[in-house]
């Protein structure tokens, strides 16, 4: 079943390594199928050389594998409360990209200093808080996507116009309306990660963006009046 | 028309992610004939895997498609007014490349404190203000086009002699008397942006280049006396 | 003799380059056969490109060759040393990996910082003290495996918890219950020293991983009860 | 003539952007043949794509062309006043490798911090004082080679225990006994550069290597002592 599906999330979790993001198995990559409300995740420390379509298992919005033979991603139960959370939704992206690791070891939010951060989240990527003990032993990888909710929901952020996230002391979560876009997403936060990082060291003085170019570069890529790539 | 010029354009564009100095389809490169009065531009947000040379837009220099199936880059506006206004200019790059764009971001011109920079870079590569919110509603790109130009006659400097600028926030646009050289100048601009924030870094009372070793390097490449290369 | 174990030490070895962490013959891995008391090493300063698995050195405990035509690495009695005390390590891995000699000519431990960390290393990984004249006279190498004992025996450190440690103004060791995941382990070391180093130099006062997610990530992956990969 | 030196330069030349050291036709490589007193260098400004072993150029230790159809290197001059003076040297390459550059743009000598250093550098790397404008009138190349000579004598360094020099504001020259050994030291050189660099960000009181760990690698590789490697 999902066999489509199956193919974009096993191309999408090839992309991860490919784009420098993740080694060995660190990281994840999902995506849903909303009329049936499944999603296909990567199977838990399955070498990506040896990994292919059909190992990648089918969930339920509860975490529960529908199809599959190996053990889901460990992480599947924050995919789980994302996706039943957000119905908009179509990817997630799990890595530890060093630079927007970095900034969450940092426990900091990613402030917009450029356009390359503008053309895709529009304003700070935040940085969301250590989960505590009572919440670990409640179940880590669910509480860990209760706690993204409750950053996105503290803040007022559209999760679609800020696609990303970072969960303090471990890495980033990226999604998109595909996993597509959920992994160039991860590719531009950490690009952003680390010219942030280097913009701040260079000029401690360095300014945000100005609002007016933040809505410029974002408005002209997304939303009805975009006016960036093909028809 | 123009199938020799698409074919460098083309060319142009693969080798910015080849030089690692852009990822997914951020970043654009022109050339321009002088005679036709006519350039030869990327198209907006298409794949650099499937692009085709015959997908290359022409435009002229109102930035009005002259030929071509496909939108060209939403940048186009700014190499047209650049196209207009310097007429020694053969052809012109804009990346997001990392170093050059964190010095864009820090708001800081790229001081000269080296030889690499001297031999391609005759003196400071400015860093450019951002734009005006009355600047951004009469017509972000073209206007981009005109700060540069204004950067360039407020500091008097000689726009081959100086063959690049950086946009604050933004990142970096880069010419030269044709595309291959506005290719080479983006790679040095960025190597350059990388070795001197280190060494301001390292020794945060790094020296300029002093005036005369400046003059000798950037004079025995370029200029009637230079003796770098082949005839 | 032991063909299995030369494959995959020679394997291992030509691992290291491919992962970043070696440069010409820089760096070494060794596995070793615990029924018969020996283990296989590298050859000294063998280009990696001609290297065969049958170069590979066999070794018993105290560095004495037992078969092979080539001299072993240079710091086969700190494997040795290590070997023998430890019955635990099946897999040792020596390199001059970028980042984590950067803490080690430091001089300071890779602080438990973020769950990349925590899902390989239970703690802080040390950094062990310089040789005094009198240990280098006495045999440099075997003596750096003494200083690497005392200092886990110092601290009160499981050495498969803590599977590597940092000699000052050298580079890292590390080591796992094969050698295949002594390289792993080298991997990481090298990249949370990457990562610790940038959230430290972000964020001055970013802070430990506290302890309760140090927990959480080392043990879903390691001991009874863990439930990352496949059974 | 000295076919086989020529192929060697040429292979030497191609290492440098295969170990990231060059970009486009920066740097070069020459070797010498002492018998003739002649020696072989990449010729100025080619192509690495399309250059040939017998593109090499010979030349006489005035730098006068004794063989060849192209410009030789613009630095010619500086490997001929190296080759006249130090008798020990075999082959010599100069770039403006990342690392190294950085430390002669901060006009600092890399000290020695680790054993990657003293493995092949016996002490610190000089950085040579800048041209002054009589010296760059009287022949910029040579007196470059004059400058590194004068550097070397005040400090009393042997050439081949030192093999590498910063040109202040420009970058690095190394050699050794061939032109194979010039490459690995710059290598080395640009290594332990980028690892002292961040060492020092690290900790600002990072101490030296000993000397006594200094004397051990140092001869542990080099001289009648020396056992690593293979005999």
């Amino acid at each position: 079943m999902l066999e489509q599906l199956k193919e974009e999330v096993y191309q999408a979790n090839l992309d991860l390594p490919k784009h420098g993001l993740v080694k060995f198995t660190w990281g994840n990559a999902s995506a849903v199928d909303r009329e049936r409300g499944l999603f296909v995740i990567k199977p838990s420390g399955v070498d990506y050389e040896t990994m292919k379509p059909s190992d990648m298992v089918v969930v339920d919005f509860e975490g529960n594998i529908v199809e599959g033979e190996l053990n889901p991603s460990s992480d599947t139960q924050t995919h789980a409360v994302l996706y039943k959370h957000y119905s908009e939704i179509g990817g997630i992206v799990h890595t530890h990209s060093t630079w927007a690791t970095i900034w969450a070891q940092a426990g900091l939010d990613v402030p917009a200093m450029g356009t390359t951060h503008a053309d895709t989240f529009y304003g700070s990527i935040p940085c969301a808080r250590f989960l505590t003990q009572e919440e670990i032993d409640q179940g880590y990888e669910a509480q860990t996507g209760h706690v993204i909710i409750e950053t996105f929901e503290e803040r007022g952020l559209d999760v679609l116009a800020v696609p990303g996230v970072l969960l303090q002391g471990h890495g980033p979560f990226t999604w998109g309306k595909d996993v597509k876009s959920a992994v160039m997403n991860s590719v531009v936060l950490d690009e952003v990660a680390k010219m942030n990082l280097f913009a701040r060291e260079l000029n401690h003085f360095a300014p945000l963006l100005p609002q007016r170019v933040l809505d410029k570069h974002y408005l002209r890529k997304h939303g009805k009046n975009a006016y960036y790539g093909q028809k």
